[in-house]
Parts: structure tokens; sequence; C-alpha cells
């Protein structure tokens, strides 16, 4: 899921977010100005995610987890799918009945089938931070400078060779859904066809959440399996503005979906980008699991 | 594993790298000077491993992947361990067999087992990157301010149920075995016994390589599954130097190793320190796969 398409106001904390750390906006470097490579370095978590073994296979490990739940799922036949009901709250899921609908997975495309490399080195190498507007100059163009994320491609061919449909929703716009379709075909990725197994930004309902989405799909299939790289891209209630960091993570980790993980719901690791990426000293580090370096007693 | 516990000169390229990105020097911070939480920001890394719900759930997700590939591998009784066997090569690797020794798991213990969130906070208010003489006052006199990895505790109660023998291999000094038992134990993990099921840096070998190690618990016990936050948590030969980063990336995930990721192998994703941290723009983004924003059309 990219972040930047969301709301205005939302865009713009997001703006003094991203300014606020550095992992996008190298100090060093203009923002803006046409930076040589060689003028400036690769932010360390773009180096974790596209360029490090162990990013790697973090996404390996998550998408075999992905496939053998999928390909075990498909034989039980689950009474219930993974999409949250109307009606749902954190505390308290309900999930839409699977009843005969045929079997599908649906999937977040940005940072969880393909990695944007071609995106994020240009964000890199200007010293920018997230740009809508670029980012959708990104999407009608940069088709061809993507590359799977590892385990992607094997896992959605085992998933359909067993004859289960491969569904997106994606915060990618639904005008630009000709190259997104692009995208994931040359990512080795697809088939995508939008309005059927592809689902997009402007398509069911305005906006950038994806429940509405996630609910039409879930009205006409047996969802086994949701993965993406953000809380959003399995349930809207996550993206809550009034729900505090801390509260966050232990509502994902600690409540009733504790036991979804790697279950049903699986994560692709991003620190790149995100809502992952926010909270002061006081959301991040307990007080009660705080030190202070004691220095040298000599 | 903690990176920096290794050879002087590669600690002093560390040190390089660690300044060239900002994920653990905000560059407005004076380094090591006493700042207070309020005058500077949480590194984005941090934010997402430490404080957020993407993080917290992939940590669930790889420990859920664990435990069930440690039960059911318990059951089918393997006949080769997942350590590599002395002799073995990137291109060509040969397990250590498992005879009839009894079956454990060999995890790692920095940010694979244990959040040091007492550390990080300490690095991160101070601006300061990766120090060994801090990290080893740290080392005795912060075991009451670590946290489990999400999921850990869980997964190694279910493990030892199982009658499985849980062992942590880490590059913290055995000088100060006493205490990283004590953390263990507060985070809830332990008991970890220094010498045996415990191995430190200093232990059976000289040096911060873990190959000695693996080979020594691998000699007694049949290791079913390893865990760590650095390639080099399941094999040395990692850590050559001479491996550029795609290379490194490339053995991992696409070589003989690739089938093993979630399958005897398990990655915690940790963005905020280690090796996978390093590579200009020509490492980590291919030339075929650049893109240059064009700009507005109008």
């Amino acid at each position: 899921m990219r972040l930047g398409n969301r709301s205005p106001a939302f865009a713009g904390i997001l703006a003094l977010l991203t300014l606020s750390g550095c992992a996008t906006v190298p100090a060093s470097t203009p923002r803006a100005a046409p930076a040589t490579a060689a003028a400036t370095t690769v932010p360390p978590a773009m180096q974790w995610l596209f360029g490090s073994g162990e990013g790697g296979t973090a996404s390996l490990q998550a998408y075999r987890a992905l496939r053998d739940h999928v390909l075990r799922s498909a034989r039980a036949r689950p009474a219930d799918s993974v999409v949250l009901a109307e009606g749902s709250t954190l505390a308290s899921p309900r999930f839409v009945p699977c009843a005969r609908k045929p079997l599908a997975v649906m999937l977040d495309v940005d940072e969880t089938a393909i990695q944007n490399l071609g995106y994020e080195y240009d964000e890199a190498v200007r010293g920018r931070s997230f740009d809508s507007a670029a980012w959708n100059r990104w999407e009608r163009t940069g088709e061809r400078s993507v590359a799977p994320m590892p385990g992607a491609v094997e896992a959605l061919r085992a998933i359909r060779a067993a004859g289960i449909e491969v569904i997106f929703n994606s915060n990618r716009q639904a005008a630009n859904a000709a190259h997104t379709e692009a995208a994931l075909d040359f990512a080795g990725l697809g088939p995508a066809r939008h309005g059927e197994t592809l689902f997009l930004q402007g398509d069911i309902a305005p906006g950038s959440g994806k429940d509405p989405r996630r609910a039409a799909v879930a009205g006409r299939w047996c969802v086994i399996a949701m993965a993406g790289d953000q809380l959003g891209d399995f349930s809207d209630l996550f993206n809550a503005r009034t729900l505090p960091v801390g509260e966050r993570r232990r509502a994902a980790v600690e409540g009733p979906f504790a036991g979804l993980w790697g279950n049903g719901w699986f994560m692709l690791s991003n620190p790149v980008y995100g809502p992952g990426l926010r909270g002061g000293f006081d959301d991040i580090f307990p007080q009660d699991r705080r030190w202070s370096d004691p220095g040298e007693r000599e």
C-alpha cells in the first residue's frame, strides 16, 4: 500500500512526519534538486528492503507462509473468510461467511506484490519525500521499472494452479488501471483485470479506505487469505485517526487478531513508508524500559 | 544479533556506514550530547520495529511459523539438522546429520528474541550511533529494560512444552553471561544457562563468527530450526567481506537456501541495524529498473 494516496489533511501530516524523520530525506541533499547518485546515500530502510538478504528473505518467508496456508485452507474449505464483516470493531471482530462462494486471496500491490524500485530510486536520488503528483506520474509511466517482491511470483503461481483466484486491492488510482495491470504483468504477477481481479482507488466507493472494496470482493468470493505491508490492508479500523501509536500496535498484536497473523493475514515488512513510521519517544519507548548509559566508571 | 560486536576494522567501516545513513544519527542532534527526548525525533526504523503494528505483527507471524514448523518437524524427526556442515559453500551447502541427538532450536538474542528498548532509546535520544563500549555497559546493566519480541514468549513456551530444547547463540560477551541470562529471564524467554543453552562471544572460539558455536551445538543436538535477524545468524558464509551487496541478497534469496526460509530458517525483520544496511545506489537499484520523474507536462 502506498500511504500518500490519502486525504489531503492526512497527506499534510505525512509530509511533516516524513520531514521529521530522515529515512527519505537525507539532510545533506537539497530537496527536489537534480542530485547525482554519487552525491547522496541510499536511506537505510531502502537498503534493508530492496537490497539486503535480510529484507529479501523476510519477504520469501512471508510468501511461503501465505502459499502453505492458502493451499491448506483451500482443502479444509473454511466457513468464514478472513475479511471483517460490517459492524466489526477492533475489540469484537466478525468475519464475512464463505457460504458457497469460490476461493480467492486478496493482496495489496505496492511493496506487497511489487517493489517500486523506479519510484523509490527517483525519490531517494532527489532527496525528496513522498509526492503524490510524482507518484501519479509513476503509476502512469513506471510499469517497466518494478520487480516482484521475493517469493511472490512462485506463491501466486502455486495459488492460481490450485484453482484459487488472486485479487488485488490497491490505493493506486482507478484512472491508471491499465498501467497497474501492465506493472503486475511485467513483474510476473498478472493477469489482473480491473473490476474483476484488480480494485483501485475510485472503485466501489470514493477515498483511500479499502473496506468498501474488501466488502465487495468478500460478497462474491470466499477470501481465505489477505496480504499487505500496512495494517490498512487488512482493516480500515487500524487507520482510525484517534488511535494512538501504542494502542494501534496492541490492537494488532495482542487483540483478537493475534492468532490471524501468518494464519490468514500475512504482513510483508516495509520500513520505508507508511503509517507505522509514526510516534515520538513516549509512543515508542515505554517509561519502564528506558536506560541511560552510565558511562565509563574508571 | 548486534552488529557492532565484530572486529575493530569492521566496526570502523560500520561507524562510517552508520554516519552516512541517518537512521540512527538525526543530523540536527549533537552526537553524545545529553539531548532531551523532546529535542529530537525517533528514527523511522525504530518507529517501525518497536512501535508499529506492522513491525509487531511481522514478528508475531515469524514466531508462529517457527513454532508450527518446529512442532511439525519434531514429529517427522528429520535426518539432517538445519546447521551447515563444515566445508559448505553458498553454492553447495551440506547439513550436519541429526543421528540420534536430542531436538533443539537455536536463536539469536538481540532483536530476535528480545527488543533492546533501553539501549535503543538511549542511542536515539543521544543521537548517537552504535558504540561498542556503551553496548558493553548495556549488557551489564540493562537486563530489566528489555521486552520480548512479539510472539517469542508463546512460541518458546510451546517448543519447550514439546520437549525441545531452546538454545541461544549471541554475540554478547561471555564475560557478561549472567546478565544476559537475567535479561532473557526478565523478558520471559528463559531459562538460558551459559555453556549449556546459551553461547556467547568468547565461547568455543574467539571472535564474532557464530559458526564455531553452531558447530558445537549441532554436534550435541539435532537443530531443527534457527531464528535470527541477520544472515550471520544462519551462516558466517553470508558475512564474507568480499561478497557484494547484490550477490549477498541473491545468495540468500535465490540460491540453494531459498527453500529454507520459513522452513527451518526464520528471519525476524530488523531495519534498525546490521550488515543489511549497506550499499550505494548501484547496489540497491538495478540500472534497468530506474525511473526519472518526467515532471508535469502542462
